[in-house]
């Protein structure tokens, strides 16, 4: 029997962390075969092209497709979306899967989706069935509608799918592969690289032996015209604590500029002598950093997710996780400077909390890998009601 | 005050007759300014050129967007959504509607909803929350869950969208809008044009005086290698019977080839003296038709919608209207010849129902527009569960 | 020292018969690879599906890119062209050849010769330093300025394409690659197949035994909305003439459904008893069609090229083919149907010319392999006045 | 009589600057209505936001169209070529415009020239018949062969023009536009603003009473590897002479981010004391700023062009402008610190030079206008040989 071929897209470099652990369990099976389509702003420099970390990390890469339209702006999005969509189908219809796999909520995940399904090629969806408020949330269950089988990451999610009138056996707790990879540094002692070394950067260079915060604050697709002032109030509340700081640029959505035009006047205008900026990271050293920071500040989800998992203590800033499931780690404040810092302050204070497996336990590669193995090949679905 | 601009999207010739009254509505309202955009089949010739009748009804078009990419499969309707959202986005761009209106659940219209819904434009969706059972369906219940106003045609559609978690405020069952016409034609005695000279076509002029029966079957998407088979055994029945028969030639969608081939092909081959073809009609003019028709077969939404209203005899063949909820005036049957002939006959004995206002009770496009002009502008909304 | 990699892009039927001997040069050449791109309306039924013959003949397709918009406008040729660089950028990007070539002056040719040229990638172009007169010599002399080797088909269009400033050394008169196909029926004694039987195709089936005419007329894009009144000169012409007659549909341009359109309408209001219709034909079965026909009508630029290295008469309707260089073989008509009847006529009563090599003498494809293989890699080029 | 519809493509901040006086000379023209489409990079803020000053300068813009797709290498350029083609043929359907005028031969107007040639509407070219021996040399000649009316700067264009096979009574040496607006500085004693104040930008801000240089050096698509080495030569060059100096960012390219990352990482390591760098400036402003210069460094064509007119010494490096016709201002130099350096001291030593009327004597809008108004419209033409 020929193997079953599994298309994955990646789209972004936190979506390629996220699902790694996918990767490697469908190119390990013996009955799958793994084709890797790298798009959009994963194969961007400004956005930390995890493209090369895609084929550092040993994967073969079966299409590359540029598709993100610059322009400050929502139509971007949508327009990305759009030239997506088209050549995505010219990829699929000359690599013929049997199963496509979208990860997660970005604007552009969808193209991946409606190329599938409009195809009939069975779609799975990983992640679904999230809660967050936002633009992605749109994206994020319209998908669900879409997809054919649905890989979700907590009790919760799976429930929610349900309720959209998803037929119960076609969904799935697995857990969130990014639990995978936390639980590979889930024992880690001391940071084994040096971040400065290993990734560069930009701004001073801390000394983290003492403890250190990190920060990651990506724009609200929703809220683009405010990303300039939100990011400012986390900025003056790292600025004021002048705790040693470790800072990720956001990655691409509209309002990007918002953010990162901030960031970039605020660093014109004031002394940071104690933050680095960095552009991404690996997953893995990006993980360990968090076991051993004393705080993650931001909107980012490994917050929740990963962190809620290594019980490391996150302050959770405005709308962007609205509503996703807690751990026991983390607070949530509002674009507030004073109220940021009191919660960084409380945070590092308290210090770790127990893991916490809401959102998996460290297997769902595999689980996946396996899932997509065995599923009926299937595309044609009603609703349940 | 200025006006409130609306973009409505037409992109197929039944979508513009469903929605003309909402057209108007607007078009009349004083508080309200149509942005008409015509695109994908509703331009081309082999679909009818809707964009004909727009005009001649005296609809002043804003823009005209060609997106169908030619091919007989399923990638190009993937491509042509992809174009879809890449034009419509600048469309929108540089009219700067306040609210978008989508039409129903064709594959395409789900480039307006992205585009409109990525770029912050409050998006309103006609004809949500009804069940099929097809691709259609995917395409319907995922512009759902983009859309920020719901205008559905039945009771059953509104709690259907509920269900799928959107706020109850914002799901409005105003009726079908198709019904609107309808309501204007209940009353018709006599047929008020001769078809064969008003709208040309092929084949043989039966004379109507004595009864005639009307057809319409479009591709299913899901079984579209199978639709020159399904066209078959319709053609196979109607040849049989030889009663007066008025035939439309499918509208696009991936497949068109296999019905419209399969058409062609039984003309080639066999002699059909009752048989004539049309390309389209007007609505109006359509439903006057149907008003005084014997029966109508195939696997129209017109059978279900408008002759549950009307009155008139329907065949439904195949699963393009599962499980949409029906009048009493039609019979379900697969696609086999016998059974088809039998079920066109008990309908022609049985003769004429009585109206049923399941979809609606003829004031659909007022209510829209009057909505349109009241809800409040927002884009931002998240499920309710 | 690892192969050259060459991607040779088809868009249509006629460019793969044209260029057929070149592919299998490259493919047998034990120092380059052939990646074959089959794209536009080479993958469409509508025109003859090329594709089914590329993989029948043998040729391993590296991708397939659906990119015909439909539109019965000009539109939708510019559009067409569009999404073809879209998409072949990404095509090009994923397969890296050394040197990409384009052939002849289809108005999508462009879309390969921009996509190559703009990605510092060697274009030849096969076909170039002709004249028409046409649209097709805007597209055709523009890349010419776009291309780096040029493989030109006579003296006349070498010393074009050396005028229009490019550099002497890169301009080869290979000969047209059709003369090569053309070569290998030259001395075909009778016809080996029964077309009817073979091709299938709609209408009369005319005893071919004691002569025949081939039809085959494209609609010219400069002058398209004529292009039904001009087809049906022809189609009176044959008509009144009532010889067994051959007849092949258009491909695609702009107004191909004018001229489709005016021939579909023809046969509804008229008896052709002596006319069968074909979609396509095999390259060398087609020639080996007109071998042993009395005569070639329309303006295909088969009757300018192949017909003349065959010797067989061709009556050359209209402008398309205006300014080509000619054989013997050939009378000029303007879209006349007494002119077209009367030369009809002449050229039967004249017969078979002298075999021409105007056009070359049979060895272009691998010719043009060897200097694929040979030339220096270069994409920089300046004007040589 | 209807009045001419005329659409121009901005695609650019120099385009723009270079035919303001056009657009100024079409808008005033009774005859005339100037259909104003913005695209491509001049939408853009990372490369200076034409857009605002064109609507500062209160034309009326027709649409707007985002067509850059991000990347930095070349794939880039071809796929924003591509939707430009897809994009601008439906803002042409809906505009239906008389003439389409496309500038010069940044990659993108070759979507401008596409467009509008293959939907047979009469195309005018600015700036074509010049040489500089890189791929815009291929883009400009490929657009002379698609374009109908040729308006070119200077006699050697002209004859190129004329050489490539154009009817020389469709070639008009009108000048450059940009000379226009260079002849409305020459007279201006001292600089009226400043450009601090006025412009913003980052770094030092020099005294510029003394004297200063202007630097402006875009990446070179055939060498856009090197780009980031060639930048640093004159950064380097720039470092030790610590003169005042008015730096302005590269446009978009493939390799902006060469040029671009150059500048960055050399601020980040360098102290520049009399460095300032600006984004952009409006046309005027600019051309003041340049006769009040001592030496503008680089390899902007407004070197050859407009200084040539104003007599402001130029050091021209590399081989963006090879083989442009030069008035008696420039010197030539290679991306060679040293050689940088010595000829920024000879030609501010040297001092200004008398104006030259090579590229035009300051009318060409209002001549271009009137040709616009006057010529047959014709879209249909033949190689002269």
């Amino acid at each position: 029997m020929p193997k079953r071929k599994i298309v994955v897209v990646i789209t972004a470099r936190p979506s390629y962390s996220r699902v790694k652990t996918v990767l490697s369990a469908i190119q390990n099976h013996s009955d799958l075969e793994l084709q890797l389509v790298v798009a959009a702003s994963a194969l961007l420099d400004r956005y930390g092209s995890a493209v090369n970390y895609i084929e550092k990390d040993g994967f073969t890469i079966a299409a590359k497709v540029f598709n993100v339209l610059e322009g400050e702006n929502l139509t971007a999005a949508a327009k990305t979306t759009g030239i997506g969509i088209l050549e995505l189908s010219t990829v699929f219809d000359n690599l013929k899967p049997d199963i496509v796999v979208t990860v997660a909520d970005r604007f552009e995940t969808m193209a991946t989706a409606i190329a599938a399904s409009y195809m009939n090629i069975p779609l799975a969806h990983i992640q679904g069935g999230e809660v967050t408020g936002n633009i992605d949330e749109k994206v994020r269950h319209a998908i669900t509608k879409l997809a054919d089988y649905h890989f979700v990451a907590s009790e919760n999610a799976k429930e929610r799918v349900i309720k959209l009138g998803e037929d119960p056996e076609m969904v799935f707790n697995t857990g969130c592969p990014s639990i995978d990879l936390a639980d590979e540094v889930l024992l880690s002692k001391t940071l084994h690289f040096d971040p400065y070394e290993k990734y560069g950067g930009v701004g001073a260079k801390p000394n983290l032996s003492e403890g250190y915060l990190v920060v990651m604050q990506h724009p609200v697709t929703t809220e683009y015209q405010d990303s300039r002032k939100h990011i400012e109030a986390t900025l003056e509340a790292i600025h004021k604590l002048n705790k040693p700081t470790l800072w990720f640029w956001p990655n691409v959505d509209a309002g990007a500029d918002g953010t990162s035009t901030g960031i970039r006047a605020f660093r014109e205008q004031h002394q940071l002598p104690n933050v680095h900026f960095f552009k991404n990271m690996e997953g893995k050293d990006f993980l360990q950093l968090l076991q051993h920071s004393d705080c993650l500040i931001g909107n980012s989800s490994v917050g929740i997710r990963e962190c809620a998992f290594l019980g490391v203590p996150v302050v959770n800033i405005g709308s962007r996780q609205n509503r996703r499931d807690r751990g026991g780690n983390s607070i949530d404040v509002d674009y507030c400077q004073d109220r940021i810092e009191e919660a960084i302050l409380d945070s590092v204070e308290r210090g770790k909390s127990i893991s916490s497996s809401i959102y998996g336990d460290g297997n769902a590669g595999t689980q996946i890998a396996e899932l997509l193995n065995e599923l009926p090949l299937q595309f044609h679905k009603t609703i349940t009601y």
